[in-house]
Order: C-alpha cells, then structure tokens, then sequence
C-alpha cells in the first residue's frame, strides 16, 4: 500500500498526490464540476466517487481486453492508485454521433451517425481553450511524433471498439469520448485520465436520455442520478 | 473566344460569369477586399487587375510545370478564361511558416518556420466562418472521399514545392497560401480559384516586409504598392 504524499497537480475535477513509490501517484476525484474552458463550475453530489467507481470498473475491463491504463487500484471512495506518467498533451475526442462542439462547429444536427470513427485532436491548454488541432500541429509543437500519433489513433480506435460495445450491452449509445494518453517512463504509450460521464457522452437507447455531463452542462437536472445510473448499469453487468 | 454571359456567381472577391461553351467559364477580378469573415470590408486600388495578373502568370508557371490547373487564358484586364469545374468546398491552407489565424490558435509567435509542411483544412462556409476542420469531418460531411483527400494532399504539397521555389528566385519567403481545387467533369481534381496576394502571406526576405494582403488586414498602408511590387518581381523574372 502506498502512503499519500504531497500534492502534485490540481485540475478541474482530480487532484494527483505523490506516494512513496516514484512511478506510482494517487488520482483523487473531486465533486467539482466545470464547462465550457471553466467559465460555468459548479458541483456535483457523489461525482467524485461515482467517476472514481466508474473509471475503475472500465479501465479494470480495458486492462483484461489487454489495452493498457494506468490503473493500479482503487484505494478509498474518492482515490485510486495509478501508474506515474507523462501526460501527452492532446486530448483525443472520439466520435461516433455528431454533438457538442463539432455539432457546433459544423454547423449540423446532434445525433447523427457517422460512417466512420471521427477523431478530433485538442491541444490541453486551458489559457487557449483546449482548440482543435491536427496532426501537423502537433508534431509543429512537439506534442506528439508522427509514430507517436500513429500508436496514439490505433489504441484510441481500439478502445473505441470495445467501449462500444461495453456500452451497448448496458443500453447506452456511446455518443463520443475525450481521452488522455501517457507515456510511461519507458516511453510505452498507454491509457491515463479517466473514463466517465464526465468524459463521455451517454444516450439510453431507449429513451435517448443524456447520462452525463451534458447534464450539468445544459441544466437539465438529475446530474448525481445519471451519474449513479451509468454506474449501477455497468456495476450489475460487470457482476462486480 | 468564349462570350460572357450571366453573371453564376459573386464571391467577395472575384464574379464567375458563364460563357458560350458549357465547360469555360470567366472570372472577373474586383478591387472588393475583405477580411475577418467580411467584417472588414473595404477597396484596393488595382487589386484587381494585379490579382488576375499575379494569378495569370503563376498558374501558367504551374502549367508548364505540369501541375493542371483551370486556367486557359488572360482575356482582359480584370478577367480571365477558366475550365469549369465544381469546387471542392474545402480550402486547403499550406503553412511553411506560422502565422495569422494557426498562431492566434495556437498562442504562438508569427514567423516560426515548421519542420514539416503544415496544412490546415477549413470547411467553405461563410456563416460558419470557414471552420477549420479535419480529414474525418470531411468525409462525415461528404465534402471529400478518403481518396479525393489523398490526392488534394500531393498536389498541394507538390503545388507548394514549386511556389516555395518560385517565391524564393524572386527574394520572397513563401510563409503560407490558401488553394481551392475543383472536380473536372470528368472527376479530375485541378487547381482552381486563384494564387495572389490575397491568398497567401509574402514576406519579403530582406526586409520582412509583408507584400500581402496582411497590409489590408492589419491597416499596414502601402496595400496596392504591396500588390504591384509582387506583380513586377513575377514578370521581370519570369521574362512576361
């Protein structure tokens, strides 16, 4: 067991603390909600431990499918114990249905299926608004290397694929996703961050009801329930 | 000699008018400038005619160099003979240099050269304010094939090579440019629109003077001088 040690970074909803092990550091998941680049915050009963639940029974799955995450263990309702690693500053946004910014961007309905997985890269930088870039800016920045996106789309795809899936056999549409990939300190590309409503968007197949951030984004009530619907889905599927 | 008939079409910049053959249509330059989406309106004197000039004599150059372009030929002043084709509504900017909206996006400096060739795809559409998309947007909005986005990339790239060459023999650097390519009827992808300082940013490489539309944008003064300056350079080196 690992002791908690000194904070190392703050974000919007996690803080990251040190432990007594150098490649080993505990994410701690905050009820504090944001949107849009933190110009709306607020907050969220039970988020914290429903995203810190939620990303440990998805990345316990992904990690038997043989995707790599960082995830070691989950050690308290709020804490889970992770591998250290380097952040690659590129938020890959996996979309399946058009929504949200690229909606918006585009200038089209919400909703609509798209015939291929559509990847939207975002440079992580809070002060520009996390902005939508391509490959080429990104190696222009030193982000990424072109081998890196090469392994950074494959891994993205195939988490996608299982994701999917995963979802579906819960009833649940899986809109699109934003995920955060870290090297570790052998320069392995794996999955980091988390995987939750937070992070993903979640339609019920039935009811095309939104089961995550949206939310809080939109004012449309009932966050915490959504929050805990997606995890007693997966939680009972999961037989966990 | 083709006769001009209705006017098809008015961009903020040129008029596309048809003509007696139902595969040649003529492009009227105007003095009109715009920038900013057309929130700067304003007028250039004898924009016009040096952008037909300019365009004249630089896709005839890439005609020679066996790049196909819509061009046929100069039929007066302010206008000129073009194959007809269908635009492919994505404009397709090459960066060799950063600069203007990919610095502001990016929160970086102007003028920082890149060590690959940046391209930076942006939907055609005004009330979106020609967003800046990606090769999966692109194919989910059906503006561009997989394959039709392959070969927009070599000609562009090739394109590139040749202007960065052809700037370079007349003491300009070649910092970035803005195409759009058209479908002939029989489905070949072309070089279309124009090649001028309205399109591209040319920066003189003593002085670092720009010699370009950003003299408009940015109220830098001298803007027909620019514009004639880059005229005279073309044609006394290309012996016209």
């Amino acid at each position: 067991m690992s002791n908690k040690g000194a904070l190392l970074y703050e974000g919007k909803a996690k803080q990251v603390f040190e432990t007594d092990k150098a490649d080993e550091v505990i994410v701690r998941f905050k009820d504090d909600a944001t949107a849009f680049n933190a110009q709306k915050r607020g907050q969220v009963d039970l988020k914290g431990e429903m995203n810190n639940a939620i990303t440990t029974l998805i990345f316990e799955y992904l990690n038997a499918q043989n995707i790599e995450t960082h995830f070691i263990s989950k050690i308290s309702e709020r804490e889970q114990l992770v591998k250290k690693v380097s952040i690659i500053p590129i938020e890959m946004v996996v979309r399946n249905y058009s929504a949200g910014s690229m909606a918006q961007r585009l200038g089209i309905e919400e909703g609509i299926k798209s015939p291929i997985t559509i990847f939207d890269l975002c440079l992580k930088d809070d002060a520009l608004g996390d902005p939508l870039i391509n490959d080429y800016h990104a190696i222009f920045l030193g982000a990424a290397t072109r081998e890196d996106l090469s392994e950074m789309y494959a891994l993205t795809e195939k988490i996608n694929k299982i994701l999917i899936q995963l979802f579906d056999e819960i009833g649940i549409i899986l809109v699109d996703f934003k995920i955060e990939l870290g090297k570790t300190s052998d320069g392995k590309i794996i999955l980091a961050d988390e995987i939750s409503p937070d992070t993903c968007r979640l339609w019920d197949k039935e009811t095309m009801k939104k089961l995550d951030k949206d939310r809080f984004r939109r004012d449309l009530g009932d966050v915490t329930e959504a929050y805990v619907e997606i995890y007693n889905r997966l939680k009972n599927h999961l037989n966990k």
